[in-house]
C-alpha cells in the first residue's frame, strides 16, 4: 500500500505542525546521540534490508505487547477489551515508520512529524488518528523502557542479509541512535518547556 | 576511596527518600527491557572487569561532554565558567554509580537512590550536593539521549577482558538494558505525576 493510503498516516501534510525545536536544537541532539552522514548511509541499508521483512518484525514487537497486559492496556478501554481495529491500523503506520526511520537523511517534515507521532502517543492526540475509544495517554515511563526492544530486536532481522558483519553492526549502530533520537523528540509533550 | 567517603553521595542512608513506585512497578519496568537474573549476573561480571578500568571510561565520558559546549555547559554558571570541584566530585560519585550499576540485583534502596539521582539532575536537587552554583537544571532531552553514548560506549572496556565474545554480549546488554531502566526512573522528577 502507498503510503499515502494508509489511514491516519499524515506525514508531510499540512496537517501536521511545525517542530517546536530549531534545526539548530535538532543537530545539537543528533550530535549528542553521535549521529552522522555514515548512519545515514547505513539506515539506508537497513531500509533495504528489513523492506520485505517488516511484518515478520511487527509480528515480534505485536507479540512483545500481547505477552504483557500492561502494555496491551493502551490499546484497550481501560476494562480489559483491546481494540483490534485500532491495533490493525496503527500497525499500517507502525510499519511505515519503519521505513521512514530508514529514509535518510531527516529533514524538517521529519522532523515536524517526530513531534505528531509523540503527541498520538500523549492525551493530546491518542485515538484521534483513529477515531478510537481507547485509553487516553500512554505513560511516558514506557516510552522510554521500549528503547530496549525496539533496539534490540532489530539485530536478527539485519542480520539476515547478506551484508558482512562489519555492516550490520553499523545498521544496528544507526537504528539504536535513531531510536534514541526519536523516543527523545516524542517526549517533548510529556513535560513542561522549561524541563525538557 | 571506600563509598562512604564520596563526596555527596548517600546511597542507602536516610537522607534518600522513599522511592514513588511500588515494587511492582519497578518489576514491570524491568520486564519492559527484557530485565532478568541473567543480566544480573551478566553486570556482576562486568563489575569485574570495568573495576580496574573505571577511571579511562569516566575519562572518554568526560573527554565527550567537555567537547560539546551545549553540554559542558551543565557544569557551569551559566556564563562560560566550568565549575572544576563540581566536575572532580561528581565524577567520584559516577565512579561508583558504575559499581552500583553493576551491584546487583536492585533493591529498594538502588530504587530510591535512583530517583535521587533523576532529582539531582533537575532543579528539585541539582547543585545540592556539592553546593555548587552551577546552572540549576540539566534538561531532560540530553539525559534521554545519553542512553546512547553510555551504552556504547562500554562495548570496548566489556570486551578488554578474557571472556568470550558471547559473555561480552551478555554483558553489554545486560548495561543497555539498565542504562534504559535507570533513565527512565530518572526522568520522573522532570514530568508530571499523571503524564508519567
Ligand atoms: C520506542 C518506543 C515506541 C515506538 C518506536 C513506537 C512507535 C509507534 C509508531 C510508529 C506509531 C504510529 C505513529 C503514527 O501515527 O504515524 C505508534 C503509535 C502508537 N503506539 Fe507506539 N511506539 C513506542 C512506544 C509505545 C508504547 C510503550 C506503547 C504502549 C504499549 C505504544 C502504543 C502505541 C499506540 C496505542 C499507538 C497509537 C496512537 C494513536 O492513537 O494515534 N507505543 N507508535
Ligand atoms: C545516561 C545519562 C546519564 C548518566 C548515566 C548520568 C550519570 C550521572 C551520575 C551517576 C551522577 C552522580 C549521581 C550522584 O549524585 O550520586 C550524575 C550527576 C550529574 N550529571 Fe549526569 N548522567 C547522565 C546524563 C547527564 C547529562 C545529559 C548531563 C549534562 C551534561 C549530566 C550532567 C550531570 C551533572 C551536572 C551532575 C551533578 C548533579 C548534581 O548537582 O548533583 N548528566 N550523572
Amino acid at each position: 500500500m502507498s503510503s499515502d493510503q494508509i489511514p491516519g498516516y499524515t506525514y508531510g501534510t499540512d496537517d501536521v505542525p511545525d517542530a517546536p525545536i530549531s534545526m539548530d536544537e535538532f543537530e545539537r541532539l543528533q550530535q549528542t546521540v553521535l549521529f552522522d552522514e555514515d548512519d545515514e548511509e547505513s539506515l539506508q541499508m537497513a531500509g533495504d534490508v528489513l523492506e520485505d521483512q517488516i511484518d515478520d518484525v511487527l509480528d515480534v514487537w505485536y507479540g512483545f505487547v500481547a505477552d504483557h497486559d500492561f502494555l496491551v492496556y493502551y490499546f484497550t478501554d481501560g476494562e480489559g477489551n483491546p481494540d483490534e481495529e485500532y491495533l490493525d491500523r496503527v500497525r499500517e503506520r507502525f510499519g511505515q515508520w519503519i521505513r521512514d526511520t530508514c529514509e535518510t537523511p531527516y529533514d524538517e517534515n521529519w522532523l515536524n512529524y517526530q513531534f505528531e507521532i509523540g503527541r498520538r502517543h500523549t492525551r493530546e492526540r491518542k485515538n484521534e488518528a483513529d477515531d478510537a475509544d481507547a485509553v487516553d495517554h500512554i505513560d511516558m515511563r514506557y516510552l522510554v523502557a521500549f528503547i530496549y526492544p525496539i533496539t534490540a530486536t532489530i539485530r536478527e532481522f539485519l542480520a539476515d542479509s547478506d551484508h558482512s558483519e562489519a555492516e550490520v553492526d553499523a545498521m544496528y549502530h544507526a537504528w539504536f541512535k535513531s531510536i534514541v533520537l526519536q523516543v527523545t523528540l516524542w517526549s517533548y509533550p510529556y513535560v513542561p518547556d522549561e524541563n525538557w
